[in-house]
């Protein structure tokens, strides 16, 4: 029953099978095979809009490139103070970009809100004694497993444009977002005003393929250059793209996140039904934060059932983290609510 | 006919397999998996030494990260102007440092010398105005296709020593200099003094697995967080580890670097036979240094043959360099030497 | 009536005549020379207490190459989020550390409290996902004109202590804080825990002159060389040194902050019976903030004064600033509180 | 007998004097003065051409942000493997930059010809696998006290217009050279295709005063928030631009530098016509460097003599480097020649 991350599961079967297909004669090193060519093509097709795509064998690698490229060193860049840029990735994106400031900000269920940018710019818009804002970052989905709808992307990027700044998406959960939404991939994105996007595909069926998308050429600068000088320009390019473009294919991308955020919906709705449990955020994606007493939390590590545990807000209970897999099997869910029933 | 590089040809299928067999239920990610933690007895096997192994994804985050681990930011780091680190990474060391300096070095096939480094500590040396002596780089094989003795690195490692220098091996292609010199694999690295060798298995079988090997602990340091600052901590990590550990399996590094080192040998003797071709350095691995005059360049050019030429150092003739994967078809080779005896 | 920054005002004669003073003949360039190896015994003597002391030319020199010192790249600094290093400086800290996390804590009196750290350790301690906790940095006085008392200091120290991170002071206007707590520099630095010190006189007397100060010479590592490669070891450092042996000299130092604290004290306490105005917080050193009405704001800014506004937190006040130099004319402080009382 | 450096010697009287005239009132600081505005037009005037002037303390700071300023994070700056940036700076321009690196080129009596420019081009091109060229930098007057021509400057300009890259003079010793050229400002800089200049005052009358002229105002980018956020704008701005001001006043600059150059062309022709001594490269500005034997070095050192010794090329002979001030006495350039004959 392990509920740790989308990252302990492993890979679907058709990744795999790509990978083996991609394995014949020989091509030119570097993103310069045929692979990576056809997948200009693909996302283009995907968001409806020509693209350039820079695949990159992990997230944390997609979101400090892309906003060391859209910031300057002295940038002030905002994001939510539970985001994965902020708290999980260990100062990539201050390394890459050469010491731009993190702005943390708060807000509800993860996500940001233009109030909460609109403050912040009052204290960053200093001169040059202070950072200059440069980009806001949200993650969609967010780390509390909600979703930013499109009028909620596009009133961040209004102010995105209002002060000259770019807006980047973190799409770790992309997939799970926009299974939710039931929007195409274009509207939650560049028509609501997303300038770059780390689009993921690891957690949901990849081995470590993720890439970033630029939906605006002029961005892209010198991104290419830094891609190479952190290592994150893979020789054998074509094992990575192979993912990516079978991940694409036939909607498996889409299918992975639905039976995910689906089963996720099956564990809250069953978990809400239980005395002393809470529900601590709308269930939007593939994650559920549960409140619950120590008690239960104890019963359910001892059945063997593996999740985080966020920061304890009352000494009381717990706030816990599950997360489904596109992989995670149903009856780990069911075996989890009935533990959590205090039944067996 | 692609001698452009090792890295344009795929990946041994013992690889591929162990990627399947890897792929099932869920494990801790970032490393924690069991197939991670058996890499370390492996490698301390293989090196008949304790040591350190912190699996990449490729040989500019193994080299760079190694480097700026071993380096303060203020250090200077001696290597071959011709060097990898030196020459194809695109300033990564000097960004994961945080500024050291690659000090480019002289030496014939592509080699250091001791004398080399003593006369460049001298310059080195000027306290607090210039960077500091922090580490030697050696690669190994040379990016000329030269070996270095155990002897040779001896050498280098005494000068380490002396100056409280480390010294690092960028092994990239360390499967085949090991095949060339018939030594164990712990003769030619801490035995002779190498600190942390970058061991590479990308270019000789895997899709996407290079590891740092640390033969002394103390040098560890802060290395786990540079590798996940720059987004080299792979989160399906198990996926990396199966491609070294299945690199291993049976002596497959070896078996692929002999047939590649074979084949270089067999081109290289078949090319030296021919008017007005030189070999431009000793063939010790899976590269072959050819000057030829322009019409046979063009000769092969026409017929399809893909490779690199060097810096011409004659207006006359061009050097071109060969390079031969585990994969490269004997048939490819022999062709190449027909044409460019001016057969069909 | 310049109440904008301590900056705005000039040098003392003394520090002007000691320029003079030691402008004969040659001596040894970049600190080598006697003037600077004498600071070394007057701040020993001034701190009963051996140091090292790194003469500067600015505050926010001597702050971020303190705290680049301290800080591993992959650091987390905890600091108030009103502080210097914060907001004021651009980035510096992030930039000549390489990267580390400047975490900004909030604190009433832009104090920070031992709880908010606690707090925020608790959020910082996680492996290599996140940064790893290195340093505090405290300012004294405040950036509100609030001073730590040494007990609150060592309550501070306690936790770095127990955490294994540095405590660093920015004094830019240490002077000021010594003159209201009227304890010893000892007392307030090195004997409730204080590992480095940014002495500050620039603000005071000087017209560039800060020094770094460490009491642990342990921790002094690499900062010679951080000083040089940022530019900042002077080459006719006499000029600095000389600057900061007058500053020192019959505790001119302390002559200056005590004037300015006692105009600041003159300043509120008339501003205080003044109705409608406020003063925001206690008043120990030589700053003033004070709420008012917008039309006396208006008033004062017809009548020529110059201050800096603070965020607004209310639509129909404003928080202003009033920085008092020991070279304010008392006549300015009068006047000022006469129009702010509607007077001429 | 100090012939160690130009910053062994003090500072002008009339500099000095210009401080105290700028200690009067309050003024806005970091550089908002007046004194600082009047500088502006002060360097326009004498560059005849509107420029962008940047003050700050070191040489070191001049040149590390300027480069830092024209060269991206991954860019080449070419520059004379002997040249400050090189190796007195201890990688300033490597830190301030991001990572760039500095290409160390060879060149006769330390300046660069055209010819080794288009070599290191031909090595430096290699698209994103190395560093992009972005700049060339050479100093002037050259560490070994010779100078560039305005047409050998234009040729070098020549091939930075061509190839994209910026032009960057040290010019830390630019009164000297302008002294020895006879020709005007202008012609030595941007009519000659500099884009950036560090005008460099501290070692010909300054206590700490260089700055950065910007010819082409596009270049200027985000220069301020650099100097910012690595401590270099001084607070109290209105010191050192009094400085730069008195430094140019009635061409103090010039009159300071043609008093040393004709003190060290006296020196020259004197040691030249000892026998066993030879002078060892052009003396054009404020250096000399004197082959000698090393029984001729003991009597110097006996004496009291102090200089540095270069790099020893041969075993019987030094090379030593004399660095004639404004301030030197003449008495000492006499007397040195005296014991360097054998004489008392």
């Amino acid at each position: 029953m392990n509920f740790l991350s989308d990252n302990a599961y492993g890979a679907a079967p058709e990744i795999l099978a790509a990978l083996a297909a991609a394995n014949s004669g020989a091509v030119p090193p570097y993103g310069e095979d045929s692979v990576t060519a056809r997948l200009t093509t693909r996302f283009s097709e995907l968001f409806e809009h020509n693209v350039v795509v820079f695949p990159v064998a992990t997230g944390t690698a997609a979101n400090a490139l892309a906003l060391a490229t859209l910031s300057p060193p002295h940038g002030a860049i905002f994001c939510h103070e539970e985001s994965h840029v902020a708290v999980d990735e260990c100062g990539a994106t201050e390394l890459l970009s050469g010491g731009a400031r993190l702005a943390l900000l708060h807000g509800a269920n993860a996500k940001l809100a233009p109030e909460t940018i609109n403050a912040a710019l009052a204290i960053y818009r200093r001169g040059v004694h202070g950072h200059a804002p440069a980009a806001i970052s949200i993650t969609q989905a967010t780390e509390f497993g909600t979703v930013y709808t499109p009028s909620e992307i596009a009133a961040l990027a209004d102010i995105a444009r209002r002060e000259s700044m770019a807006l980047h998406m973190d799409g770790a959960r992309f997939a799970n977002a926009i299974a939710h939404l039931g929007c195409s991939p274009a509207d939650a994105t560049w028509k609501a005003g997303v300038d770059v996007l780390s689009f993921g595909a690891t957690k949901n069926g990849a081995l470590c393929a993720d890439t970033v998308v630029f939906f605006n050429k002029d961005l892209v600068l010198d991104f290419e250059y830094r891609r190479k000088r952190t290592g994150h320009l893979i020789s054998k390019m074509r094992f990575v793209s192979a993912q990516l473009e079978a991940y694409l294919e036939e909607d498996l991308w889409l299918k992975h996140a639905r039976r995910a955020n689906s089963l996720a919906q099956k564990l809250a709705r069953a978990l809400a039904q239980i005395a002393d449990l809470e529900i601590a955020a709308p269930v939007e994606s593939n994650e559920v934060f549960v409140r619950m007493p120590k008690a239960v939390l104890s019963q359910l590590r001892e059945a063997g059932a593996e999740f985080y545990e966020w920061t304890a807000a009352r000494p009381d209970t717990t706030l816990i983290r599950l997360v489904v897999s596109f992989l995670t099997p149903e009856e780990h869910v069911e075996r989890f609510v009935r533990i959590a029933r205090g039944q067996r």
